[in-house]
């Protein structure tokens, strides 16, 4: 049922190190991607995987982890993401891609899910960082990055009581939860 | 498995118009969309919703079906969509919505094909037209429309053989194909 796999589908931030992907997997993730929706069919998104551990500690630098857990500078050495995903959009193709980012950001993550791995989209990214670090061609828009692991953290969805507090948390065992609006609250009808 | 599932989430314009699609239906999809991610968890996306004739009635003429086929204003009476979600951002949570708006579309699609039932998403809204029709408040601003029904139309995936001739087409038989380009072409390292 897809429903189990949406809501095992959390974000995580917090991963084995050790547990490596390999880039056929990132790959598998892609095709889902590609195999997914796009405005006008133009497919304007590409991607750049990273899967060894120096391309990794490139990357790592340039994402802001967790914006509501000021005092966390994301994971440490050992529980950091395996893989990374960056997706682009090839403006030699069209600088608007709609709502494509969000539907491969889903399909890559869902599959992932189904592996037994997760993952965190980071749209605040140091774009000028990344783009030297990894050499991105200005034809390329940086959108976002996808830092991909097995989870090393437990993610529980609850209840949002008061419709203007709905910053996650974590508690004193460090179980991170995540208040979701109720259904009659996002429905105008 | 997932990959199946997105395989056959193809975009679809021609219905059973007389198959109906309820509103406890609907609400499962929206289920769906509420357990998904959220950037910055502020879950600013609301939903409209139509099942019954009269409401699909005053919808249908504010959307513009399949760009590329110019000779075609949508489909005719008994081949349109059974019910509709209209998606708007609650501007009092937030205006930005960062990809949400792709991530829910994909959750309640692939709801959709997992129940017999597919789909059309809509960038290309006659903004003015709907929320006058439908008389949605302008706190509310009208991201996208995805048209729902039970498809009575075939659409086959091909391989793009031509990077720059990525447009949809119809054969003489009526079959829907969406070029796509190869894996390949999308992996930029």
């Amino acid at each position: 049922m897809i429903k189990d796999l949406i809501a095992r589908n959390r974000t995580f931030r917090r991963f084995d190190q050790d547990a490596k992907i390999s880039r056929e997997i990132l790959e598998e993730l892609i095709e889902l991607a590609r195999l997914s929706s796009s405005g006008g069919n133009l497919q304007p998104l590409k991607y750049i995987l990273s899967c060894d551990q120096d391309k990794n500690d490139l990357i790592f630098p340039y994402l802001k982890w967790a914006g509501y857990f000021t005092d966390w500078d994301g994971p440490v050495e050992g529980e950091r993401p395996s893989a990374y995903v960056i997706m682009v959009a090839d403006k030699e193709i069209s600088s608007n891609y709609f709502w494509d980012h969000g539907i491969a950001c889903q399909s890559i993550l869902l599959g992932a899910c189904e592996k037994g791995l997760g993952g965190c989209m980071f749209g605040s990214v140091d774009r000028v960082g990344l783009r030297n670090a990894l050499k991105i061609p200005d034809r390329y828009e940086i959108i976002l990055a996808i830092a991909l692991g097995k989870p090393k953290e437990i993610v529980v969805l609850e209840e949002a009581t008061d419709s203007k507090n709905i910053k996650y948390w974590r508690d004193e065992k460090a179980v991170h939860h995540v208040p979701k609006r109720k259904l009659q609250d996002i429905l105008l009808n």
